[in-house]
């Protein structure tokens, strides 16, 4: 157990109140002698002041908490690892809470967070939310009177705080660079088709598209789930839709592109060129570097923990949308499909 | 802010006293009818018992915190999932702290997780840590009287628990595949030499040597730090010393040497054999999937919970030695040296 004021008492022979004076520095009229005392038992004890007493006074932990998907994915451990850097450089604490992309699992997460009286929730919603399901977890927050940010994934919600990432850019730069290749059939393996960053990386495919006067095809657009599988059976599908190249919607899926590629003894990208999306490490490592759309994660963690504190701390309706640019990082994944001079 | 037990005295018009005894189910004397009125508004105005006053009252927060290097580590993103998932079943919470491989950031730590009044830390050292070092933190956890289990790396200390792969057998089981498949010289690239994990597998190399009669040469032996880096700068350093097989100490450096013997154009694994350490899920993805040791990561982190709370619910000296068995998980990046026949 760990020590209290009482125990200093015990070892002292002071009273609780003249211990509790001194350790909180307002005693003034106690003799310097049993400051001295006191304190000195206080450091011999190992004694540190209960900073649930303290919470409860102040109604402030100080600690946040990080609603997350799998924090073995990738792009989580990065988001976590900006989101707990941050923290730790104001002196707050981050408690973390994998839900397994299941909602239900991220509502009960809600409460026990709100149980250990956390001052603020980075939410992350779960890759099965429909835009109901997410409405039920902000409303949640909301009467539960915790402030929170919405990261990564959002839905449009009033007085809500969003730190994101500019998808549709994303979108956009992957395909026109794919286009300005050559590439005139781009097949897609998007996400979940409920959750905007996959809606909005097909809208600046769209755009792409349309600004070069290529038709929009939905029969090359497979529907995966951000997974290696997905890779896969995205690319089986699109084999037979003579595409040249494929943009795929995370970089998740695109290591099942080249899985998948492998196994059809297709070779990247002279067969196929293909563009990933995330810039996890495993890009640089692969035989084939792959070409993809680099996401400041570990800045979108450290952007949302920014905004939560200023909220929790101006006590006032401070909610913005803060959205980072991706870029394009050429590797060596992707290539024209016009003839060498 | 939230709900309190004031607000709903403020709402029905109760006292603070008769809506304290109704919400925690001591008022046999209180009308059922003001009971109905209390728990009604409690569940109108979205009141939680405050954990924070339970947490005083019960000298308990059900709250666990973990001390790793960095959650972006694959490794340590596996562990961590494993901690939490287990927490989650058993009903506790986590708190998730990066040191950055710093020991100065983990003896800080240890203050606010104290002052957080965690029941239990895992503690995962810092790749800075001399013995002495780790010594002083598993000396603060003591005088704190917090109890603690050391997960992965260790020293030994009195009445301390850890949770540890066999390291021994890990290297034992690398080096023997090796020696069965005809090679002789194989180099090592290891993680730092004040590491146990790293003292432990250079054990088991060297038992694997000398039960075929191999002699044990330390030029071939480079001091690595369980990063790519290190496997680009070891495998420069055993280019000219004949080696026909690497075993890196972790499959970060086996990434490393990956990428450096593509630079000088030789082929794995025709020119050099090389086997890895961790089994991280990159290892298949790779051109030439890697032979590795698979560490049981997730469940040492279950395992490493189990104990924890055994140890917090015990109250008693349950201290505990838990050791994990590694596998040999044999790929395309070893290979015989014996022409095929």
């Amino acid at each position: 157990m760990r020590t209290t004021i009482k125990d200093i008492a015990n070892y002292t022979g002071f009273s609780v109140t003249t211990i509790s004076l001194v350790l909180n520095g307002k005693a003034p009229k106690i003799p310097d002698t049993t400051k001295a005392i006191i304190l000195k038992a206080a450091k011999d004890l190992s004694y540190r002041p209960n900073q649930l007493a303290v919470g409860l006074v102040k109604r402030r932990t100080m600690t946040l908490g990080l609603i997350i998907s799998d924090i073995r994915n990738v792009f989580f451990s990065h988001l976590a690892k900006g989101v707990e850097d941050e923290c730790c450089r104001n002196g707050w604490n981050l408690i973390l809470c994998n839900t397994n992309d299941l909602h239900t699992r991220e509502l009960e997460y809600i409460d026990v967070l709100a149980d250990k009286g956390v001052d603020g929730i980075l939410y992350g919603m779960s890759l099965d939310s429909t835009p109901k399901m997410a409405g039920n977890s902000i409303n949640h927050m909301t009467e539960l009177k915790i402030p929170f940010v919405m990261v990564d994934r959002f839905i449009e919600a009033k007085d809500s705080s969003v730190v994101a990432v500019d998808h549709k850019m994303g979108g956009y730069l992957a395909t026109k660079h794919l286009i300005d290749l050559g590439h005139k059939r781009i097949g897609c393996i998007t996400g979940p088709k409920n959750l905007s960053d996959s809606q909005d990386r097909l809208l600046g495919y769209q755009k792409a598209l349309a600004e070069d006067g290529i038709e929009f095809d939905t029969s090359i657009i497979y529907e995966g789930h951000y997974d290696k599988e997905s890779g896969i059976s995205g690319l089986d599908y699109l084999l037979d839709k003579e595409v040249t190249a494929i943009f795929a919607f995370n970089d998740m899926s695109a290591f099942g592109v080249y899985y998948q590629m492998k196994q059809h003894h297709l070779k990247m990208p002279s067969d196929i060129s293909v563009v990933g999306y995330d810039d996890t490490f495993i890009c640089e490592m692969l035989d084939v570097p792959l070409t993809t759309i680099r996401q400041p994660i570990y800045d979108m963690g450290v952007a949302a923990v920014t905004q939560l504190i200023t909220q929790i701390e101006k006590k006032s309706s401070t909610q913005n949308h803060i959205i980072l640019q991706p870029e394009l990082i050429i590797r060596e994944s992707s290539k024209s499909v016009f003839p060498t001079k």
